[in-house]
């Protein structure tokens, strides 16, 4: 099967690192095609940038244009994910969401640790809607960028760890999510210091949507997700 | 002081209408500026409409040449008022909102009545993410369409009226929401039938938008709703 | 129009406080009507006094010889809003609820800054009631009786930012309610000192009382708030 | 030891009931003392009838000039208990909470089943803020006021007979609560209709009352019931 | 009444201090039965030993040869309840929520101080599906296992009464419930300490079991409770 | 790798017809054990007969003599889960968490069809624990029996597609899992007849199960799920 791993931002080699994440989970039969979106910003730290990126990815993954099997959405509390539902059939999978339902068969409560303080809340609402939040200890904050996770190493490290901690010691959480897709290869560091499994968002999802197309399932297509109305759409990256 | 009143579709008439609502309850001094979206859909209902909505309604206000007090977002239970938030100092109402937050002043539970089935989540989402749905006792469709409301005044306001007597009867509520910028007018009719108030999201969200200008307060911009950082954005319509 | 503003205490000096504040932020043709019970404790704080409040506030309000256009309950986490609503059909304000709904406008999520600690469990119930707790980031006291905010400015000064900066710091608040009808004019300081927005119960009660006015909505007599049956009713203070 | 079972209404030959129905299951060295507040309406069912008993019943229980160990206030969804719980030492049990909590005892979901349409919404606060609603399966009005409750014995029988029914069949409630002291005596018919426990609020109060005097324990002093603070109370009914 | 008291565990002497706590209680006319479990662990702080003394219990209390009126279930957070409840008619009451019941008549919210940080989570969930758990401000570990609270007195007393007061002073617990059979006797010295009332479960379980049976209350048999329908059993210890 | 699939009753069929289910979506690489219990009862439909289940299941596990990757429990809302996680390293998948965690990737609500009504509580409390429910539409039952559903397959899919089209239509699923192991095969039909995906929980879990074995996770031991500390069982099964 194909699986399309669109990224949220426009950072090729975050593409790149989201993909070969992907790839090192996947089945032997499955092909990992990482996606860029054609416009958007270079890091996505936000709710404007979020916005954004929902339209950007469902334009990259409607020009697609081979057939594919799922598609992962790889932003962690972004938006979108919805709209994708409308215009696919295939399972569409969130990675902030299969990070979730993957963390609650392993522990009692799981935090997500994420980068800057201001996208806490766009990951509580993602949590909040998706119902996967009853389980959630807490979404904790390393104060780095989406940028600064691959520049330093030793800095990240510490400060994901860091947090990582504290979400274990203070707030009762027996798995951490690595909420950001270029934390990807930080688990066993975390696991190392704290003794608890980490899931990687990516990785989980991969596992998701495998799962999705195996067992032959699609998107309900009944109300909510229905295709969208056939109707005049102006103006690009739409228009029709 | 000046209102962006904007609405989510590129129907010019209903942005007309839309205003002309706003108009009818603003202050004397109050100018109330209707936008049209440069591009999206004809009309919003689901996601993919809306999630294009959010980033229509981003560029359009952020290009508005002229200053202005406060924007209304006049969707109801669209995306992107969190990004508006980011983008501007002063304060952005929601039509969702703004009816919600008035109807509770008037009655123990409120309904919203909207268009189709399918936008029904939507707002429930909206509802739910704003801590507003604890006194909403249901959201009802009509099954009309956005478009189909004006042309047929009596078979709207009959799929209307019985949606709101349902609501009252059978849920409870008390109060009753328009649950789409083109029902204004609809107030009377449906209060002569059910007895019982009615808010136009409209008009109530020009009196929020009067209000938080009147008492000199913005958006805060301490945490999830502080500016954009500065970082490259590529291509379509945010371009930096 | 006219409103009336209703202190819950018999301290006459705090009327002339709250109706002050009222005036300062109410339209040039909104008359403001400030009224002391008749009977009842000099200040409320704790659930005996408020019940007591609850009591002479209706019998304030409907002795009033005038004609009124909405009714402002200006006491913080009180008992009685609803029985006013039953035996009134214009808007009744309280003012936990409108510095609440407004504070939602501003950020993700408020606290609350009161009094002694032993009112925080009913400015709690209070919005629990009113549905407008899921965003209450949390509710602190200041630890001053509400005579006390009025004697040392200073000292009241530095006890309300404390708390203020508490909120904000440690449970994420973005914006602040002040929690007590005395509190009034203490924004400027707290905006100085948090870089928060701050709402003024009694401020922000006006403009909602106003814009319901505005809108021609009143109390929902359909259930809940319906007038009360007639009935003998003994006693003073509303024998008939 | 000595309960006081205090009426909400002024209607003697109720609280004649009340304090029967009481004296039914008290234990032998139990003496029951009902007692009638000396204003308010002749039966309570709504807001401005509810908070005038509050300060009634407040009245009434502290110029009791003979010691006692406890306190039922015998008015089901009404306001008040948290008042009496700051003036006294003693426990304090309100019909409301002790149907319910002896309702959760004996089944997976109650339901209670009241008079008055209108006094649904003052259950279901009560409950709420009580913490005592998230296994309650339904409230449900039968329509009779309290006064015809004694009226017509057969008509009150059917219509409470009628919800009880619902309740259980439609809701999934598997104990029934009667939501009114003047119920008392119904529960045989219920049962016998139904097939599930029926739970009297003045029986369990009864019995919850002599479980708190027998365990020694008192009602908390530590913050939110703390005596209230020594200060003037101008007027009626507790001038000082 | 026969009430039997069956302990969780294989401790003999645990189970005779239970049984002397629900003597000291129960009235004169209450015949208290200690039952200890066939088989099991010699403590229970866990799922896989919570589970085990589950079936434990149920076996020991259907073999039970004499006739008994309720039945307290005396292990703090343990699995089996609803087990007892289809077997029996008679009132099935646990300690969890004996305690939880009769602390919030007592103040706005109670902590639960357990054992073991292990056992946590189970009190968590029984006081979740119990519906008892919106006043619960805190379930807090002492870190002592089971069979060391009788070994250390002091050392006991004080890591119960520091959990009380953390529970009092940083959570707002205004009474205390003892969440382990073992730790009876303890109230006097935390009530010293800490100024709340302390809630032990056992002897709370007593006057619960003895209101329902003297208010002629079962179990409700309409559904969820009902008894276990006919079937094949293999192997101990129901066989059948 | 090699999954346990564990049966919760005694009837070697049911194990067998799960253990086919399991083995058609498992992955060519892994085997499936199919583990029928030692003792209880040979359906389970209540709690009694779950709680018996629960030990069967940890006597069975614990005593299988091979190695093996992760386990199963094919059990629709039984208890036993946590005890299975204390004891084992590996994870533990519960059919009623794959099923709803699934279906939440395919649509905004699900419903879950189960056998006996008495059994919808259960369910209900295990997703309830699960954190799994606020995306539940509702627990419906057919009113047949574990082991009617073999006898009449006519009058089982009749039953069975009744309440999905019930679910979808009048509780908004647009997911509908089955509740039961023995419903597997009845998807097509009903994915005919309601037009909405179905997810079989055993199927999934299998998929759950081979996902986080790929990902190398096992059960967080840092709290609740640690091993159970070494002590002295009495009896029967796991005395020691």
């Amino acid at each position: 099967m194909r699986i399309l791993v669109v990224n949220v931002n426009t950072t090729e080699a975050m593409t790149e690192a989201i993909a070969d994440t992907a790839r090192s989970v996947a089945s032997a039969d499955t092909e990992i095609a990482g996606l860029t979106p054609e416009f958007g910003a270079e890091s996505v730290e936000g709710n404007f940038e979020s916005y954004l990126a929902a339209v950007a990815v469902m334009q990259r993954v409607t020009t697609y244009p081979e057939p594919y099997d799922a598609v992962i959405q790889a932003g962690y509390g972004e938006h979108g994910r919805e709209g994708l539902q409308e215009l696919l059939d295939v399972p569409v999978v969130d990675i902030t969401e299969a990070a979730a339902s993957t963390a609650m068969y392993l522990g009692y409560k799981y935090s997500v640790v994420t980068t800057l303080d201001r996208t806490v809340p766009l990951i509580e609402d993602r949590l909040k809607l998706a119902g996967l939040d009853a389980r959630c200890a807490s979404v904790r904050a390393s104060g780095l960028t989406v940028l600064e996770l691959d520049q330093d190493r030793a800095a990240t490290t510490r400060g994901i760890v860091d947090q990582a901690e504290n979400a274990v010691c203070s707030d009762r959480a027996e798995v951490i999510c690595l909420g950001c897709g270029g934390m990807a290869g930080l688990d066993e560091e975390i696991t190392a210091k704290t003794g608890v499994p980490v899931v990687d968002g990516v990785a989980a999802a991969v596992t998701v949507a495998e799962s999705l197309v195996r067992l032959g399932l699609h998107t309900s297509k009944t109300r909510t997700y229905r295709q969208p109305r056939p109707k005049t759409i102006r103006g690009w990256p739409f228009e029709r």
